[in-house]
């Protein structure tokens, strides 16, 4: 897939030896030639890691020139040494930039938690990376493939639009499947634009469109300790602050959507992606709850990677989301064939519709209620004997 | 297993054609000689099924004398024509006993949903287990085992207290093992005593035992549209009124709790029952929310289906239940042996606690807080791939 490549971005990556496989890099950086504004969006988790506290402190901003991630080591759990170790990352990233001050960087992780960060490793490495930039695709990708942990394909997706003459880009990579061995994964995302934004309204978009995207989408329901989302503008391509124009926040929103949905298409074990739909309801929060707890129903799950039509299963997932609903108002369709009108099941032919599940990589359900006028989608995947396999038996 | 019988109390059940398996019986009466005091703890679920909206309407009562339970058919999702048949099961109930009205009966369902009830079965059921009637073990058993869907043991627990001289008797039978092919299950439980208790009293008393016994387990977090707990009270065994007596409330808790707990202990595919046990926060609320995040989490189930003390997943999700707490002060026990103590892992014989685990059929995780001195204690079980194959491949 060609990629728009945001201008004025460096991108590398380089195996520092943090992970035990020599041959998957292990260590990112992203630079700007010229300070972005960026901002973050943070797990909800009270056990934060190292880097979640030090990009929690320095976002927003409007002088950040670089980003660098390490993969295989989370630096959670790690107390004041662990928090010292991501400053010192973060100067490193920033010298490697040559930054007027030793704060120009933010600082990802992601792996096993309860470790300290090899910091004579990841210090060599930012030396070494930071000779290897590029501008080109090669080097975006190779940049995607350092944060990977037990992802199967890179996430790395891009629009570019052009508004008032202006050409735009914006590209963004993520990893996480789920949760790994031995300890936690996490889901780290960075996207980058030369698109100019305003440091006031930088984080109000972001934590907006990541609440349509990357907040509605789920593997196992487990929120990790690393979870970061950054959003880095730098302005090279000129013309004016497009924090409030409609035409960008729907590219970005596109990147990201493109992205949280890669992560359970990804899932530990997935064989589907699943889109829940959820409408009718009286406000989006109600939507969103109720689509949630569908796609974290494990019987809903396992009833998918069965190839299943389990209206009873999504109905009843429905029901116990706390939310005041007429239950002689819900219909239920699945991969377009309705299983359940007010109320009640509808005849339909359960074999073909499970083969339309069998056959498809992708299953939808579209959940309607007659409450309002309020709507959620969530993403989430199946679950398989394979999910359990790999998140039991990690050590045998 | 010896039980201690209610006074006043008949039990059977029969085969009755709604179950396909002939050699299970599949509808339950329990009797009392005289009227009993009688409350019900019903699913929080918005979608109810047919007899859990009929019990609902006749509790508390002082009048209630007999209970009539189906297995194989849910009678959930089945609109007017299920409640109908819900109240018709109740009237057939009643008469069998010579009530003096036609609602002295409660009734519960469990199996498949959205199918209706065969009612001639259950009529001739109901006349056939009537004759059929017993106060000795034999018949109480047959009843228990007359609500059984997949569980794989018979759920039955009995005490026997005296109290001022007057000897009670408490017995409970339960049923639920997760969520059952192709649609749903359920958790229903009864429990009678020959104590006497007052129709104002019961309720409470019994909702606050459910919510610290049954309301405390978990197999998948999914919540059935059928769940029903009642308890009987005919005060055959004479005495004063102990409602508000803390030696009866001790023994009935200790019934609950052992049917409560024998759910998880045979839960869809499960290796381990996992007591939760969560001390140290501001209110009892926080630490149930804190315990059941954990038990719920498919990353610590898994986990301990794999016998690893996976400290990580356990803290992690006890950090994402959105309650505040100091990470700092955070200690975490597993089978007796310290993991993590002040926000940081400590070394520990990993190897020998995964030993441990693999040795006894139960886990203890034992996980404080440093916020306050409310507890709570929740039990779930393991998630294996066996409970995948359960719940997806069970068409196959």
């Amino acid at each position: 897939m060609a990629h728009f490549i945001p201008q004025g971005f460096q991108f590398g990556a380089v195996y520092s030896g943090v992970k035990r496989d020599a041959s998957r890099n292990d260590l990112t950086l992203i630079t700007s030639d010229t300070p972005c504004v960026a901002a973050g969006v943070y797990t909800q988790n009270r056990v934060c890691a190292a880097p979640v506290i030090y990009d929690k402190c320095h976002t927003p901003s409007d002088a950040i020139r670089a980003v660098v991630i390490n993969s295989g080591v989370a630096n959670a759990c790690t107390g004041q040494q662990g928090y010292d170790d991501a400053v010192e990352m973060a100067r490193l990233a920033s010298q490697a930039v040559k930054a007027d001050t030793d704060d120009a960087a933010l600082v990802m992780s992601t792996g096993v938690i309860g470790h300290f960060l090899p910091m004579s490793k990841i210090k060599r490495g930012i030396a070494s990376v930071s000779k290897k930039l590029g501008r080109d695709e090669a080097s975006l990708e190779k940049a995607a493939s350092g944060i990977m942990t037990t992802d199967t394909v890179m996430k790395l997706f891009s629009r570019q639009i052009v508004i008032n003459g202006t050409t735009i880009n914006i590209a963004g990579m993520a990893k996480g499947a789920g949760m790994i061995a031995p300890n936690m994964a996490t889901f780290l995302g960075v996207v980058m634009t030369d698109a100019k934004l305003s440091k006031d309204s930088i984080t109000p978009l972001l934590r907006k469109i990541a609440g349509r995207t990357f907040n509605c989408v789920t593997v196992d329901g487990h929120t990790s300790t690393n979870d970061t989302l950054l959003l880095l503008a730098n302005g090279a391509a000129g013309g004016e602050d497009v924090s409030r124009n409609k035409a960008f926040a729907e590219a970005l929103e596109g990147v990201c959507g493109d992205l949280a949905r890669s992560i359970p298409a990804d899932g530990e074990g997935a064989s589907h992606l699943v889109t829940i739909q959820v409408s009718g309801l009286k406000t989006e929060a109600n939507a969103r709850k109720i689509a949630r707890l569908i796609a974290e129903s494990p019987l809903v799950k396992c009833a998918f990677a069965g190839n299943d039509p389990n209206w009873g299963r999504i109905v009843s997932a429905a029901g116990y989301a706390g939310i005041p609903f007429d239950p002689v108002g819900v219909s239920l369709y699945l991969n377009g064939t309705k299983l359940f009108e007010n109320g009640a099941p509808v005849k339909f032919n359960a074999a073909k519709v499970s083969q339309s599940m069998a056959a498809n990589k992708e299953i939808s359900v579209d959940l309607r209620f007659s409450e309002g006028e309020k709507e959620a989608t969530f993403w989430t995947c199946d679950l398989t004997t394979e999910y359990v396999h790999i998140n039991a038996d990690y050590h045998t």
